[in-house]
């Protein structure tokens, strides 16, 4: 079991802004790593907020070395490398790993849906026995609203066993507390860190001995989660998740990365930041609208918004 | 809208053999495609059945290469080439078109689900746009049972208003004959080829005004198969039907791909036709011996199985 703790806290499933060409941007996306990093938030770089399996290999790995090219420290990236085809999974997992990344977050194959555990064994031991390297430290992506593949206790508890060192966490995006907290009880006393992927259960996880949260909103309200993370025991921590749930309730609203995203748009003045790449879709102008209301409404703006746009801003 | 008939009648989503330490095996498949089109059977290689998503773009390029190599007839190709990421599904559907495939089958993007229309809308449009070729042939696939993002009539019919060079036809393994049918009633008239994607429906299809189907047991019926594909206005079809769904359901009482598989192994001699790629697991030798004695029972044998095995066949 791995004793290091490089992502404790709160982590953010970077959004990846995309040119108006479809291009992933990679100045963007640095300026947004800063700031995030600025906010003590670590880089979960490349998960479902990010658009990650939109995205070829090559353009990840491009990205990838981008952000270590401007100096952001590897050892606060935990980017996701799962991907469909073990291939490709390795390929970037490698990658990752050979550029000093604290940590890979691995979603399983998700093509293929009621698979058996004996199955999804297979696919991480694969990955893990085709990187063979001891600094690999796997957080398992657990997702299944999306992946629509769960991992269940029985085959956590079979890697964790068979890769005691590799085998660092999970990110349980369930929704479902049970699960997190089964999670929990079950292996974190070994060290094993459990994040909430989840938007509503970042203190609950850290109060029950998880290890942080990683959370979308982390990309428009890192300041907060960062300080929650690190306060949860402060008797004020309830009132601090409660502005947080205040918060995500407006984003959930609208289709989530869309929101995100215009929310940066907005605030940055750069409109670039509105792209997504197909099959998502940017917001319309009337929920633009709508989201900028209700934004105003709480009070609410994006700690840096004027660092991420490359443009002039144009307010 | 196409007029070309490449297609008409019975093909298979091709098994991929992969040799036991877990690469693509191009012999077996060539020898697989061989005896598919002896038998008056198509090649609708890299789909569900083929483990596809399973490997990266470099080997189906890999594989694509080397049937084509092998002198296999590229019009009589419909590779499957959607992926999550559009550059992936533009660069294998690039290799396709390049290479004389008479079409391709394309998924939509499935990583998220409940994506709108427009963003698949936008999805097809961006590679049909990049791609760039009045020779390209799309083959809609809807699978919603294992990608979970079905493609609606709107969708099929916006497309069709779009490109109508382009948007070919359909395979709908929805599974679902009401589908099929709507489908056939909507757009069969202009040219628009259905084809069953679903074990069950061939015969209906046939009947209903669609061009033909896309059937996993192919890979192990062909001959019957293609036999009805082409006589299903014979009087006895539905008996020809009957014996085709008595096969099916003995697969069927296993994972079917492994099934068929395990199938192929026995006959051939080959126990390399075994192998599945993780998340996917071979039948078990309970299992084994379970198909092969209900195979017994029916008095089934796999026409070719001699010619399949790149080893000395063990009986």
């Amino acid at each position: 079991m791995t004793t290091s703790k490089t992502f404790q806290g709160a982590l953010s499933p970077v959004l990846t802004p995309f040119d108006d060409n479809g291009a992933p941007s990679a100045e963007r996306l640095i300026r947004h790593c800063r700031a995030l990093l600025d906010d003590d938030v670590g880089l979960a770089v490349f998960g479902t907020n990010s658009e990650a399996n939109s995205m070829s290999v090559a353009e990840k790995r491009g990205l990838l070395d981008a952000l270590i090219g401007a100096g952001l420290p590897a050892a606060r990236m935990m980017p996701g490398t799962g991907a469909c085809a073990l291939p490709d999974t390795i390929e970037l997992t490698r990658h990752a790993v050979a550029n000093g990344c604290g940590g890979v977050l691995m979603l399983p194959p998700f093509y293929y849906k009621g698979v058996s555990d004996e199955g999804l064994f297979r696919a991480y031991a694969t990955v893990i026995d085709a990187v063979a390297d001891a600094r690999l430290k796997i957080y398992l992506y657990h997702i299944p609203p999306v992946a629509q593949v769960p991992l269940s206790l029985a085959l956590i508890e079979r890697l964790l066993k068979a890769y005691p060192g590799t085998i660092a966490g999970i990110k349980d995006s369930s929704g479902d507390w049970n699960n997190t907290s089964a999670v929990i009880d079950a292996f974190a006393s070994t060290g094993f860190e459990v994040f909430a992927g989840s938007e509503t259960f970042p203190l609950r996880t850290l109060q029950a001995g998880g290890a942080g949260c990683i959370t979308a909103t982390g990309n428009v309200n890192a300041a907060a989660i960062g300080k929650l993370a690190r306060e949860w025991r402060a008797v004020d921590a309830p009132a601090q998740q409660r502005r947080l749930d205040e918060t995500r309730a407006v984003f959930q609203r609208f289709p989530m990365i869309a929101a995100m995203k215009a929310a940066i748009a907005w605030q940055s003045g750069d409109e670039g930041w509105a792209n997504l790449r197909p099959p998502l879709v940017e917001l319309d102008g009337t929920q633009r609208v709508q989201l900028e209301n209700a934004l105003d409404a709480i009070g609410f703006s994006i700690p840096h918004a004027d660092q991420l746009g490359v443009r002039e801003p144009a307010h």
